[in-house]
């Protein structure tokens, strides 16, 4: 750090995002992103005139966005905030929402709640997950505190029930609980109707993944207005124009396509459930994932090693750290051609490793 | 705010942008946008397979697009800073660099640094203009906190020297300098060449002026590798996915065809000089400009009465409430023609108020 950044920092370790080559092209399962472009629409919505009016500003105010996006989740514009991606949303959340009570999220889960927590200085209670690498809801209830839940969960893709959250949200009605949706649309039940029976809840989710727009960058979340209000206060306070104008315009044209979305989450289902028996004939568990991507270990060869190995072979996938984790790999579930490059490569990696 | 926001953020008030009303069509000169579209090599590189690319983030370190600014202002990669508008650098950098010392700017400014003070609830010296609406900088001299100078500054346009700027820094050196050089391509000099002598020197730009990509977001910095590292931090404990791809992509192609861009930054040089003239004609008193607006006050009709009925005309100027600027209006400089119709309007409107 250079002598002017303000000393709080001193200590702050940032998110370290999954890789991102540019070197050369890999089989790119580290990300979980969506190996399908957008739907035609949003395509032919980005013409030559819509890219001529980048010299104007972007409406602030996402008026239009916002409309579909009501529309599409039966709510009201009112209940929706629209971000630079989702992440963007989440940072908003832990400033305005967790100053005075602090946070509480589990030990495994999106690796940039402890980074906002710190950021901010926040008093985290940090609820390890059970070792089955399941939620236990109970802990979550009276906790007096912002809950930050990810349904499904990352990296491990379980889910938990609807009805479990709304007993957490019930709990606590002076806390705001965040359930962070980015990968609901692969099989998880979202909880974005109770968005009219509580003012508490604030439920995040992304054009990222299940919608195949990671690059363009466009978070949207859904809860109270008096919740929304306070986010557009930080929002305001911060970066107003913080959405790009082909954005807004490629997240409504997705919006009116949901069928090829919705045909593409199946796709992914359905390879995930090829995988996954693919994987336990090699001898890897792999936990139930609701996701785009699971979360699988080997019964001999270390995480480190795999996920090493498999880089080298041209296929990324995702390695932590972190102890409890270490010899399981996150593998995003791509189209079923890069499932089964996956797969063989795994078969080479287990035949070097009985010799 | 709701129950659950921070009480800290209880008297915040936010920044309000510009209208971008989605009404009606207006000749719209109130946010400083360019009236030219980008260049051809920019319209030309969103290409139908770069939208089906948006499935995949963008570079995290926009290596690319780093090396492509740096290389034409003659600096390294390692000093360049690339975000989300130039507003998302200001952001980050009051939250780094003046939470300890605290931080000073003038009085009439961009209306978002004492936003951002109040949000981080900073140690505010705020200095005011000279009565000629100039920036005396020996007031900055030795002031032991981050200084914050537009140059030009907004909403008034008066650009100041280099030297002076040097000096600044040169008697601050344990704070950052943070120069917004967000209109400096329009006939101000910048200082751009002095962050390889200063270590504290940070220079924001961006691209929503003078290279007609507002609607695109697309800020950059300069400064010592360790600002930029600061910086860095503070993006990657936040939001690291904060570029869109295709911004990315343009940044890069426009950064190609600055010949392009230096054109209508003459341009826009030479309506800046006719509608100076035509005003003075007519009875307004304008602030001499280096800027793509200029700022400017009748002799007898107030400047909320012109920004109204210029509105009611289909013309859109910025009006600032404060008290002293009240009776001055933002004018941004558009085409010959726009420029014309304003005018023309404002001819309308001192005929009327004669009657």
């Amino acid at each position: 750090m250079s002598r002017f950044l303000s000393g709080q920092y001193a200590s702050l370790k940032e998110y370290v995002p999954g890789e991102q080559p540019q070197d050369k092209k890999y089989v790119k399962l580290n990300t979980n992103e969506s190996p399908f472009p957008p739907s035609p629409g949003v395509i032919a919505a980005v013409t030559d005139e819509e890219v001529e009016k980048l010299c104007l500003y972007s409406d602030p105010e996402s008026k239009i966005l916002k409309g579909m996006l009501a529309e599409s989740y039966s709510l009201k514009s009112e209940n929706v905030f629209v971000a630079n991606g989702s992440d963007d949303i989440l940072n908003f959340a832990f400033m305005a929402f967790s100053r005075e009570n602090g946070a509480a999220f589990p030990d495994i889960s999106y690796g940039f709640y402890p980074v906002f927590a710190e950021l901010y200085n926040i008093d985290a209670k940090i609820i390890p997950l059970e070792d089955d690498f399941s939620i236990d809801t109970k802990k979550y209830l009276n906790i007096g505190k912002m809950v930050v839940i990810a349904n499904p969960n990352a990296p491990t893709g379980k889910a938990i029930q609807k009805s479990e959250i709304e007993e957490i949200i019930k709990s606590n009605p002076d806390n705001v609980v965040l359930i962070d949706e980015a990968y609901v649309d692969f099989g998880a039940e979202s909880v974005v109707d109770l968005v009219k029976k509580y003012d508490n809840l604030l439920v995040v989710q992304t054009f990222s993944k299940s919608r195949s727009m990671a690059g363009a960058r466009l978070g949207f979340a859904f809860a109270s207005a008096e919740i929304i209000k306070d986010l557009e206060k930080i929002k305001y306070s911060t970066n107003p124009y913080n959405l790009n104008r082909l954005t807004q315009l490629m997240g409504v044209k997705a919006l009116e396509e949901q069928e090829y979305y919705d045909n593409n989450c199946k796709k992914i289902e359905e390879n995930r459930e090829f995988t996954v028996s693919e994987l336990e004939k090699l001898g890897f568990s792999v936990i139930p994932s609701k996701a785009n991507f699971i979360f699988a270990k080997h019964e001999k060869i270390s995480g480190e090693k795999i996920y090493l190995k498999l880089k080298d072979k041209g296929v990324l996938i995702r390695h932590f750290t972190a102890e409890r984790i270490k010899d399981h790999n996150r593998i995003t579930i791509g189209t079923k051609e890069q499932m089964q490059i996956l797969i063989e490569k795994l078969v080479e990696i287990i035949k070097e490793e009985e010799k």
